[in-house]
């Protein structure tokens, strides 16, 4: 495949999270805020990163990978005059704290991981400009996964595009766009590199309750960068299903177990099963970060619950009676039988996933990776 | 069974339709107010009740039958002096407008077909009193309809409660319960009834996007009346039957086909594949009058379609960008492959439907129709 096919026609979209070297700040999109209103913030503290990844100003599994990793940097600002013990469990503290705003999301503590062990490198040479090193070594590696992260949308993109007609109708759940990476997104990668390619294609975002992060930001970023979209409620999805207006489903992933088996924002699995019965094929597309082969099985994947406001009165109104109770899981698990494929950087796995996915994980680059 | 095992433990719920003989006057909750506001309404003329269907302030299959045919009764007022022929031609114009408002439910234009035809077989009489007496029938076959709806309800509760184990965990969707009819419910009939009979149940309740029926209204009657009930976004249902939460799944019914395919709300048929994929019992609880044998599959119901308002920014806040397509139908249509039973005041229906349905419209009461 030639990877430059899209450098001519690489789509304009948002950018969720850039450093800013001048102000040693993390400038980040409100999104909580979208659509009404594009806001940048500069988030300065630990604090606010956390605020900022627990509050889902910063979202998407890739993208606050990022914004870890940026914020364990923000978060030993001060400490390079700390004895080295002292350093040291500063940056465990920190690591921990922000690792642990969102358990779900595999890349937040991979990211966090990598920042810290780029730090403790550095630390062992053991020399008296080591702690300055470290902090510095924290930073580079932040945009070393920021940077890595943007090549690899475009490589999902490159190689999930194989993947849509020409025509097609996708279906696609929440935001697995470039709102949700530092590149041009997962799930939305190939839709982006088709429609660079002159495909036409017409794309049912679900809206995605409680946060709505398909109306609100799916809608949004594809409907700047030129493509035709139209929002429906989740409940939606399996009628149209039912009238033959969706050729193929593809979305994003927040974990995926060494079995194939795919945590992702709730309701994913509910379009599985509509997908299932509908025999159309069902695609997860995620950089290899977001594998943990670590994890058996989908059912060993920490399920994150969040505030009953966000489905009482997530938007403005209340909505649902004051002393009822209310069941906010964020995410659920789809069984890696109903996934026709995975769509990573580095090629596409199918069936059966245990080997195809540990082989992705072993390979250098796309090309070794593909299982197709 | 002993139809009076219910009388006793009769549970107290809201009436959302009423008729007020002093002031000539349909009293109505407006259930866009809930759940921050229980207003009654009173409803004075034609335009009144067609814009309180139309706006869902009065809503449900069987209530908007009742709310049809009292509303061509306040329509009629007036016309008691206009000839034979400009009275015969207010009804046809009165009938066709309270029919026109929502075209999907069948219980509309089969009230107000009833009321017709009572005024009709009045008129046929000829004599000078007979346009005074054709509206006078019109109130009395409106009365009737709405006593009889009252009763369906108590039967169709009484029927579903035997499906319903001690202990069961009920998933539902929108509402189809005392809100919904001039009883207590459809659906939430069967709950009513085994919670009245001692039963510990807990209740799943779909928020059913985009009005929120499900968190309004039902989450509003099952906690008046005293019934454990959660509420749930619309797509966490197929995470909970996955998790082994849901024991079965009733729903209401908009209009039934004679070969079973049911037409309900919205999200009803991506229940039933997830209730499908996991062979979870799906029940559908509806009064025969809900039965249209003249339309033989799913696919000829016609379908509402609804303003892009009500998903744009139903609850306050707009949620979609301005410019971005949405599709907003009201219904979809579950195939009667996928319905375990059919549970009507007459009994209960299994598959094969065809015969099953038509056998219960010839019967006279529950027990000659009861085919289980």
């Amino acid at each position: 495949m030639d990877r430059n096919v899209n450098r001519g026609g690489r789509p304009r979209v948002l950018v969720p999270i850039e450093w800013r070297d001048d102000v040693e700040a993390v400038r980040i999109i409100d999104q909580t805020l979208l659509p009404e209103e594009l806001r940048y913030v500069d988030v300065v503290t630990v604090d606010q990163m956390c605020e900022a990844i627990s509050k889902l100003r910063v979202r998407g599994a890739p993208a606050i990978g990022v914004a870890g990793a940026l914020g364990v940097y923000l978060g030993m600002r001060g400490h390079e005059g700390d004895s080295a013990e002292a350093f040291a469990r500063a940056l465990e503290d920190v690591c921990q704290r922000v690792s642990s705003v969102r358990p779900t999301a595999v890349n937040l503590s991979w990211a966090v991981g990598r920042v810290q062990a780029a730090a403790k490198r550095e630390m062992a040479s053991g020399d008296a400009y080591a702690k300055a090193g470290a902090r510095a070594a924290i930073l580079d590696e932040a945009l070393a996964i920021m940077d890595e992260d943007r090549r690899c949308c475009e490589l999902i993109g490159l190689h999930g595009a194989e993947l849509i007609p020409d025509g097609a109708r996708v279906l696609t759940h929440c935001n697995a766009g470039a709102l949700a990476t530092a590149g041009i997104g997962t799930a939305l990668a190939p839709i982006y590199v088709r429609h660079s390619q002159g495909a036409r294609l017409k794309v049912w975002a679900d809206e995605t309750r409680p946060l709505l992060q398909g109306a609100r930001l799916t809608a949004y970023e594809l409907s700047q960068a030129g493509i035709d979209v139209t929002v429906i409620c989740d409940n939606m999805a399996a009628s149209l299903m039912a009238a033959g207006k969706v050729d193929l489903v593809i979305v994003g992933a927040d974990r995926v177990a060494a079995n194939g088996d795919v945590c992702n924002k709730i309701g994913t699995y509910g379009l599985a099963c509509a997908a299932w019965v509908h025999q159309i094929p069902f695609y997860v597309a995620c950089p290899t970060s977001t594998l943990d082969l670590s994890i058996r099985r989908g059912e060993d994947i920490p399920i994150e619950e969040r505030g009953q406001e966000e489905v009482a009165c997530g938007l403005g109104r209340r909505t649902v009676p004051e002393g009822v109770a209310i069941y906010n899981p964020a995410f659920d698990v789809t069984p890696a039988r109903m996934v026709t494929a995975i769509i990573t950087e580095r090629g596409i796995a199918r069936p059966p996933y245990g080997r195809g996915l540990a082989r992705l994980m072993q390979s250098e680059d796309g090309s070794a990776g593909k299982t197709h």
